[in-house]
């Protein structure tokens, strides 16, 4: 069975993985954007955005990883936009402009309905009203055997952690404080903490690498 | 002027500094024992408990560093000991023996006085009732000049921190999660966290040691 993944999710070092009151200007909320510095420096993300050069070396793996084996991507709605409550029209269709990086299906957590969207690239948006279950067994269906990649934000991956229903959780510990925003170990219990060990763990000169895995209950 | 300072301090991946429930049988709380297996590791730390073996390479310079230019130590009283309120006798010593690591003044936080505690190799326990500006100002003319290391635990450094009172923060990051017990962040402003920058990361196969410094205030 396929897997499921968080890959080089970003948080700060006091645990934080988006800063408070995010807009349509702060799509990281207020001083999140040093979260994802790291990624815009790696080649790997610039060629998928068009963009030239970029680094080669630790972090630029760690994003191919990002970008690579997956058939399907799960994400929670604040991570699609900075909408709140029931669409007010269709005009949002993501942060990621007309062709998104994925290339594959992408599944919206929302408690709010919206008919599916087709990108340019082979990207697709479907929002699932029905909760992790129905977009697990959705993504998984979709993905054909492939992975399915867990994009963010911090209450989608607690709440699959939570559940034990993430297998690989891959963080990029982000050596900063930032004292406010979306904390991503809010309320996770000792019971799932325990599921989950470390197996491998790197350090750039910007980032920390860590990855867990989650291990059969004791 | 001398620096304050934190050297090695373990934290988990999820920002608990000690497990829960601290006892005279689990000194750093249920399941906390795991977040210090990397210093018992060293051989600097097992050389000053009378161990031979031990790893000597990045967790143990982390070590040496640790022990090296210090010339006086505050800790909170529950890294002192597992009792709470007023001490009942004065039969408790520390959890370190009759020859504490230290060899120079150990100003331990409590709301309870006590007279103060000689021990062998020259590690005296003084007892502080007036806060940590009174332990502060004490340890730093006991000094002589050299630095003063806060030891713990997560309480005492992080209203240091909140106070801006600490220069130099290094960590030690456990790639574990433990989903109770005694957070570091917990109620960390984004203001004093924005004080705080990276100076050094580094990785071991075990541990992330990160090194933060206070910046002026912008």
């Amino acid at each position: 069975m396929s897997n499921v993944c968080v890959r080089g999710f970003s948080i700060s070092l006091d645990g934080y993985a988006a800063g408070p009151r995010q807009s349509e200007e702060e799509p990281v909320g207020v001083g999140g954007r040093r979260l994802h510095r790291w990624i815009w420096e790696t080649r790997t993300f610039r060629e998928r955005f068009g963009m030239e050069g970029g680094s080669t070396g630790l972090d630029d793996a760690i994003m191919q990883r990002h970008f690579e084996g997956f058939g399907a991507t799960i994400m929670g709605r604040n991570m699609f936009g900075p909408q709140r409550g029931p669409w007010e029209d269709e005009s949002w269709r993501g942060w990621w402009g007309e062709r998104p990086p994925w290339g594959y299906p992408v599944f919206v957590l929302t408690h709010h309905a919206r008919p599916s969207l087709e990108m340019e690239g082979g990207t697709t948006f479907h929002f699932v009203t029905g909760g992790v279950d129905e977009a697990l067994e959705r993504a998984r269906a979709a993905a054909g055997g492939k992975d399915v990649l867990v994009s963010g934000g911090a209450a989608t991956i607690w709440q699959l952690l939570e559940a034990r229903l993430i297998d690989e959780l891959e963080l990029a510990v982000v050596p900063i404080l930032l004292g406010d925003g979306e904390r991503l170990w809010e309320g996770l219990s000792p019971e799932a903490a325990a599921s989950y060990r470390m197996d491998e763990l790197r350090s750039s000169d910007a980032v920390t690498h860590v990855r867990m895995r989650r291990v059969a209950a004791e």
